[in-house]
């Protein structure tokens, strides 16, 4: 397939993320057949011109490249190993990508089961959430072989704005999970200058404008912390998903013999949110820790 | 004095960014006396247009202001109560400011005991470091009364860009402190995102690129990656001055009762930075206490 023809795409997956990756996958012209484990969420997409599918199976059957879009490890690999799944029926094209965040471990070892069986495999995680899902403007870090990844950068090109190829395979998760470990640190961060300047009583919101212009200044700082100052602790990415990227991340630098003590503390208040009910809230709930550590709460 | 008239300046602290910014001031065409410990290093500046003066007293004596930039509190504190100090002698102008990072208690009792004699003080810490006081871009964080403040920015205009006056007394330090917690714990971010991602085989270089396009994106991960990836402990902010602001920082959160865990741990990689002969290298050796835990040292 040439840098602007269309193709054909089995989406599996089709929450937050998926559904909009599929939407903007139909927009850019390419054929799309659709599966989720909820048969709303494919009639959804077929009243938008996607073909349904009843299986990971029957969404692979006639096309060039398969996406799949999961909560977790589990659903991957069940994905593939599973009954009517995609080891046993890869799709024609014999291209499958998961732009699920999961597992490096688990990313390898499908890579190498599929490669045995003549499908390539790609790990290519996103970062910039549903509003760049649904906005075609998401960063896409791709590992696998430098032939699949080619393949597969002309969808990638209808779903996000900077895509790289990061190394081989599991490269892209391992890059995914080294962005989760920084966010989660530097919300810890701005949590802690909030928690501190409210005590001194200095202005936050004239705080955070200073400090924007300096040496402290972070995407998180930026976009969470207006609404940690005004204690919104709703919608965003939830704390219960960066939770689990943060298990991710803990698997894989235990497996690599990497302690990481700033994630550890990090993953503790994260836990502590989650006991405390604020496992839906967006991330800047971290903040709610420093309020019940302040007897604020 | 009017916005763009010049003025009278009592200057004490030659240090690497006092000296910087007593030569910008006189650039600016203040008329500059300058004190220091150091007898060298009032002779240099007095070379340079300064009048050389040999206390404190007497680089006030004919000053519209006095600015001091110090190691620490005890330095300040000796320049305002000591013997030939400014508490005794204030300036003609009857304001100080004092732009070294120091406890904010102290700011605080400075200020009452010289409102009690008729002296304004300010405190108006900066960052932006050596290179900041040196090209005049130094953002200034200033806490005092409002029309001290006043007095003092014409001032403060010929050493930095950005100028805010951010609330009372201690309010200039308060935001400081805040910055420095901030900047400690994202460089700890960094740091264990390359000690993973280094552990994961991925090329480092190209991940920062790609984790500066989102949400992990950081003033730390943009200016001191590059050095820690290079595994370069050299020059830069030195470990033992974030070191003091760090104590500062849990000085005054103890104070306030405010617990800041990710901000005592990352103090103490910065004493075991220390402890390994790092204090006098920039920041981003903090690097180095991963190598020796992951046994690259």
């Amino acid at each position: 397939m040439g840098r602007n023809e269309t193709g054909s795409v089995g989406f599996i997956g089709l929450g937050t993320m998926g559904r909009e990756m599929a939407r903007n996958l139909i927009k850019a012209g390419h054929r799309v057949t659709v599966y989720d484990v909820l048969d709303e969420a494919v009639t959804v997409l077929a009243a938008e011109g996607a073909k349904p599918a009843a299986s990971p199976a029957e969404a692979a059957a006639d096309a060039d490249i398969v996406i799949t879009m999961l909560p977790d490890t589990p659903q991957v690999e069940d994905v593939v190993y599973g009954e009517d799944g995609l080891l046993a029926a890869p799709p024609r094209g014999r291209l499958i990508v998961d732009m699920s965040t999961i597992s490096p471990v688990a990313v390898r070892r499908m890579h190498a089961d599929l490669k045995a069986t003549g499908t390539d495999f790609v790990d290519a995680p996103v970062s910039g959430g549903p509003i760049g899902a649904k906005t075609a403007t998401l960063t896409i870090m791709a590992g696998g072989e430098a032939a699949a990844f080619a393949r597969a950068e002309p969808f990638f090109r209808g779903m996000g704005t900077t895509i790289t190829h990061v190394g081989a395979p599991g490269a892209g998760q391992a890059v995914k999970l080294c962005n989760q470990l920084i966010c989660s640190i530097n919300i810890q961060a701005v949590c802690e200058a909030i928690a501190l300047g409210r005590a001194c009583g200095v202005d936050l919101e004239q705080m955070r404008s200073v400090l924007l212009g300096g040496s402290a200044a972070s995407w998180m700082l930026d976009k969470l912390g207006p609404a940690m100052i005004a204690g919104d602790a709703g919608a965003g990415f939830r704390i219960d998903l960066m939770l689990k990227d943060l298990r991710l991340v803990q698997e894989q630098a235990q497996a690599l013999s990497v302690p990481l003590p700033g994630t550890a503390l990090v993953t503790s208040q994260y836990i502590e949110a989650r006991a405390h009910g604020e496992g839906g809230n967006g991330n800047q709930a971290l903040f709610r820790v420093y309020d019940r550590m302040t007897n604020r709460a």
